[in-house]
């Protein structure tokens, strides 16, 4: 809810579980700890070793799937996605996992990212005859795998995946087999478990611990992995260029129980809040976070600088799809929806308030404001993550420069505009030690991109195509 | 959500407001911002000067009300209810307000708490062949004023009152007029607000801050308000009994932003913490808090030990009324729901869990089962409130002593059932202590009766009559 | 459906069975069957002996009862209601059955008809003290039978009855007995069957074939049956005041497949339209009904005139309450919706065009004016019954004597606004004639008034108090 | 309905229109008034020039259409499709009409009838790399138009068109251009009206009345038509083979008030009635109609014979989707659905049963069995058409020999399963007589290939690929 406040948004997470007789419920439960990722459309496909059957639809896990109806989707294989909330978007062809049948069998998709050439990959298929039924870059690997000239299925994958640039987490199913693609970058997080017998798959681990299920490992990026009834085979496509794990996973996007390459999200945060303080000490009389994503940071943050811990914003809960929206009128007449301060405690205090990233601005500038209303004496702004001045291409909803407020202005500036009586941001430095790495002889190196423009991959922005840009708003 | 794991669950909130040409929106989102008092259904009346409308429905606010649904109920006065989530319900014809129309004109009435002698009275009634359309107690108001001997409302109002024993916060609209009572003993919460020129009443003051409204004054026990165009004007209908307010509002019930009688509910909590920490001293690696209602207390617990505060369990959000339950063996397989444990905080840990409340034991146990599970060394369990031990007649949902665990078990043994390493329970003077008065010479006492068994009203639980029971279950 | 383009609807329809395991699917079959007397709200109550339960709802049947929603009324005797279609309602409250109750048992009541001083009634019971929840007449019956002095349940029921005056048809049910009562004028049809050993009761017959049950025989004006598990009693509560049975039913509301009185529905219909042939011989080409009502007498008219049948006009199916009603601009460029004419039969033909009846004269004028311009070179319309003058104040809802066209025009006037070529009513006396009386000394006597203005009952049109009229509207 | 009973179900009905500033509204009101044709699924597409927009849906129009969904439809241009119920399916993705997206521009196709070739070309496609979203036979020609050779989107249509066998109405639909394609032996109805300057293309002449129309001429069998912003233009994309328009058309499927190739679809039926009459006299009291479809046909026979047409069956209207179904239990004590039989009109007589056609048999044996039951002494069943011994390949459900019981049962092994006092069946010439031919020299020849087994294309039934047919059914 607050992603869409904040117009940071994830492009989605995937399930899929391998060799359990309910792997259809199981997967309605991975996807609902997932639901965070995306809460746009989410589906279920599933194997029973002839057949594959889907499910899916546009909103949330719990408004698609009802009582009785993951009743069809027998089998023991399943895959799952959730999608992320756009205003008005992409619509039913689009919810994946994308469904593809023909004469010699089944192909189920399931995509957590961005390709960054799927555009000119559509073209040149176009041109050789192909049709696409929906405006997801994720069908492009369908085709891919479709005109291969290669025999065995496994290596019309491996020849497909060569084609694509960018960020994916690939969960593949046909009627006998499930295989787990990770991009060579391993920009986005995937890994591995077991539930009993069976394998699962998540774009977080929250969804084992939701599951019962043991954590296994993370997939490694460039790995190809096949799981059946054999069992799992690992196997590699590429040689990894060096990981490059997105930043803002532990920033922002992941639950805080996830751990992403050993690292709890909720530790790291803490860390970041610590670090925060250390960099920036202020005086203050209370620190309070931003619901929810902050509440990690401000505590670690209120334990470094010894300054007390209070709930000085609430989140309303309950605000979902139909709640309807006060008029103009009466929001300036104050009238909040998402978040409301405490004015008991904000009252006459000088308050920290700790914040995950800044995106266009407008949001903190809101929150200071509340605060201040509520009679705050001072509000400072404590930014838990580097300023964001890049736009992220591999799966984050920050398509344009534009957009980010810190892209064009200084933090002195942005300060200005949003009210706050000082404004600190995080240092790169800073974040990658609070990250931390379990062992630096490791290749475990970040993505930073949105705070440094140092891209991991090539980008081909001027490859978006007219109609693309339109149906995906 | 919450409420329905432990089996605590508040009675209802209540909103009008008077003088506003939006009235039935800013009802819509005062109701919405006391969603926690009860999800079972919702409802709002208008009056235009001339007529009552209403819209009634089970369900959440944003279920009942969707857009274009306020579009009839145009008028400048309107009352709101929520109502409590139970399991079967008590159906349509029990939501708030309750509607009368007569050839004399038209009564609505929204009702937070519970009438110890509504049986009685009710069978008076019948016997002189008035008819009940609800079970609810609530509907015995409206038959006392209609058949009251008085000439004017306000005098039939205030006889039908003093007939009423228990708790009642209760909202009465006419045609012309919205009039605010309060039982003597002050059980429930109820405060006023002025938004611009309107006056307005809530169960809660976050209702007043999400509509930007100011609060005004809290109502006084055995206090008549009366609002009209010509203002607002007060009387008594009787002397206070000396206040009682409800002690579980500050513990569990109310939203951490709202004030009750001058006392901000978060700070309360944490000095909760904090006097249990002092309380009750433990050697621990971490602090975690059972979401929502735990966390400040939790975080006052920590500030006071020096024992860093962690996320050890994270609660699902989206859980609503449609998530598929799991099977009972997915659940021996380890399918959780509501909550989940953050392995990578507790693993290895001695943790110290503070909890608001014990009811039935069951979720204590299961939550600690779980952070066993997930690798915590010890679990310390430590209530920030004394064991409830005596059922509440006044509006909470904890009907019989045989539900309550700490009514026939000691200390020692709850512990043992939890399968806690410690477990401790604030005191009943910690509990006043930390709620705090503003001011001891105002009359500003705490109903204490759960935990004490010294109720401030007579009791007639034997007054309850078979049908409705079963209704009301 | 073509209700609403009449103006004339009947008031509801009435199913009852007692003694059936599966009573309340028999009455979901049975309402469906009655589903062309209301089509605004239908509800089911049902008994196991222990307790009355309830499932009601606003729209058809098949929209209120859907898969499992009859599951939770398990019981051996059930009573049902469908609610005419209004435009705005009443809504749910005024859904029938009405279900009560108190400390001593359950009632529920369904009522086909309307009593004519209800509301002198309700203004008593009001000054006594009485609350009314619903603006129907029906509630006053529940009223009066709690405040009767007498002890028996029985004596209560026949003393109430003595005091209401107008058209009624009931089923009242308790927890252990069904009971039917009849007005002293047998305005309405009511009929009882047996499936079985279980005894039951419908508005019409046909809901006895659709449920494979025997008709046994029509209620008596006056009469009064008790069906409990000790079998059927039948008393009577006043000698009847001679049958009055409504004519309406015959030539308009009831199923083609009911039998009224021990006459076919259709085949009255039919020798209405020889009867009509008779009294009004044209020279035509074709003759054609407006469906559905009047394909029984249009095929009457074409048997005894010689001139062909054919079908001229077409109803629409699938016009239900979400079609899209066409714009005002789109109806004037031609878009039809309830009927269409068939070019391919009247181009250049002489048309009779058969109806049943004509209210306010709108939709004769719209049909004929369609057949024009689909190429009619005559259109002659014929009315199989006589101008209806006098509004009903027995449960048919044509209120004032201003919507009745026939009441301020004469014959020729109506034909020059509705555009035809000549207008034809049947006689009163061929009215009666075409009905026919099985035996002519029994006494079955016909109601008459809306073409004749002789009421059978008293009338109170002045007793309606305005905000009745407002809800009902 | 009756559709489904009867196990003969049409596949499908198209409506387009092109110049029509409410083209989409337009198209809802045609596809309305052919809902008799499909009733699975609905969709329409629209253009404005620059964009195809489309809304789609499983159920009726007036369910998968609502208030203000037609709203975002806005354009100048549009075509849309009813698809025929099925028990399960075929799901979203199946529901017409298709529409592609591809960086040259988007494509939306809309078909009735069925192509007997598609498994084959189909196979081909998947060859040469193309991915098919459906298992319908539809998206065959969009992979045929891509993959063309030609440059002009005409030629490539053109082309395309040549490679499909079977039966097809198809409405084609760019950005700028709507074209219409009938097969070279005309299988389906296809007709061109015009609504003011507006062109409009329907499957059935009644969608022109609904929506005030003009018709204007049939397409004729290998016709291509264009229209666009620059009016009408037609070729050929090949010669005809000489029209074979569905006898089955004039028999069951089409509305009465339809013209096909210019005759009147209940004037053809009330021939058919005249014949069977003449060739099957029977001695008997009443003639009844199976509705709707046969009451034209039983009037016919009426009027022929002189022996009276009564209302001996009744439909029940309103049996929807969400009908709840009778338990077998309940259908054994006599629980009737769909149809009803009228004791009053049947009892003791004679009654000539007249149907349009027997496919399985059950339903007359259902049907016969009713009449009796309700005391008919005699009952003749006469069916307006022949045998229908043959499966049909061009859109109409009866997809094997197996399921008909007259390719494998005599007339009279036929009435003893029926349970029937005789059984007569119009023959081949009476039918063809009976339909009539405006004009002998134009080739109107009618497809009897059910009756006769001579089908007037190639057909390859063993091409059916298993995923298909699970898919289908």
């Amino acid at each position: 809810m607050l992603a869409e406040i904040k117009g940071l948004n994830e492009e989605c997470g995937v399930f899929g579980i391998w060799g359990h007789p309910d792997a259809a419920q199981i997967t309605y439960y991975g996807l609902h700890s997932l639901q965070h990722r995306g809460q746009e459309g989410t589906g279920i496909v599933v194997t029973d070793g002839d057949n594959l059957k889907g499910l899916k639809g546009e909103g949330l896990v719990t408004e698609v799937f009802q009582e009785g109806s993951l009743d069809p989707l027998q089998g023991n294989g399943a895959i799952g996605h959730v999608r992320y909330a756009t205003a008005g978007g992409g619509g039913y062809d689009n919810v994946q996992p994308l469904l593809f049948h023909s004469q010699s069998g089944g192909l189920a998709l399931a995509h957590n990212g961005n390709l960054v050439n799927a555009n000119a990959l559509k073209h040149q298929l176009e041109q050789q005859g192909s049709i696409f039924q929906t405006s997801s870059d994720t069908e492009v690997l369908a085709h891919l795998i479709k005109r291969s000239g290669y025999t065995s299925f496994k290596d019309r994958v491996k020849n497909a995946l060569t084609m694509l640039k960018g960020a994916y987490a690939f969960l593949i199913m046909t009627e006998t087999e499930m295989m787990i693609a990770l991009d060579p970058n391993g920009l986005r997080p995937l890994s591995i478990g077991k539930l009993g017998d069976a394998y699962c798959v998540a774009s977080e681990t929250c969804a084992f611990d939701i599951i019962g299920a043991e954590f296994v490992r993370d997939v490694e990026p460039g790995e190809l992995i096949m799981i059946s009834d054999e069992g799992l085979k690992s196997e590699r496509f590429t040689v990894s260029s060096g990981c490059s794990m997105c930043t803002m996973e532990y920033v922002y996007f992941s639950r805080p129980d996830s751990n992403i390459q050993g690292i709890n999200v909720h530790s790291a945060r803490k860390r970041m809040g610590v670090q925060l303080a250390k960099e920036a000490p202020i005086e203050a009389d209370v620190v309070t976070g931003v619901p929810d994503s902050s509440i990690s940071s401000a505590i670690g943050y209120a334990e470094a600088s010894g300054i007390p811990y209070e709930l000085g914003l609430i989140k309303n809960r309950y605000v979902g799809r139909t709640f309807i929206q006060p008029s103009q009128e009466l929001r300036e007449q104050g009238v909040k929806m998402k978040l409301s301060p405490v004015r008991g405690v904000v009252e006459g205090k000088r308050v920290v308030m700790v914040d995950d990233s800044i995106v266009r601005g407008t949001t903190s500038r809101r929150i200071v404001s509340m605060l201040k209303a509520a009679g705050a004496k001072e509000v400072h702004v404590c930014i838990s993550s580097p300023p964001i001045k890049n736009p992220c291409f591999y799966g984050i909803d920050t398509s344009t420069h534009e957009e980010l407020i810190a892209s064009s202005h200084s933090v002195e500036e942005m300060r200005e505009i949003i009210g706050a009586d000082s404004l600190t941001f995080l240092s790169v430095e800073g974040t990658l030690e609070a990250v931390g790495r379990k062992d630096p002889s490791e290749n475990r190196g970040q993505c930073l991109a949105c705070f440094t423009g140092k891209y991991p991959t090539e980008i081909y922005p001027d490859t978006l195509h007219p109609y693309e840009k339109e149906l995906v708003r």
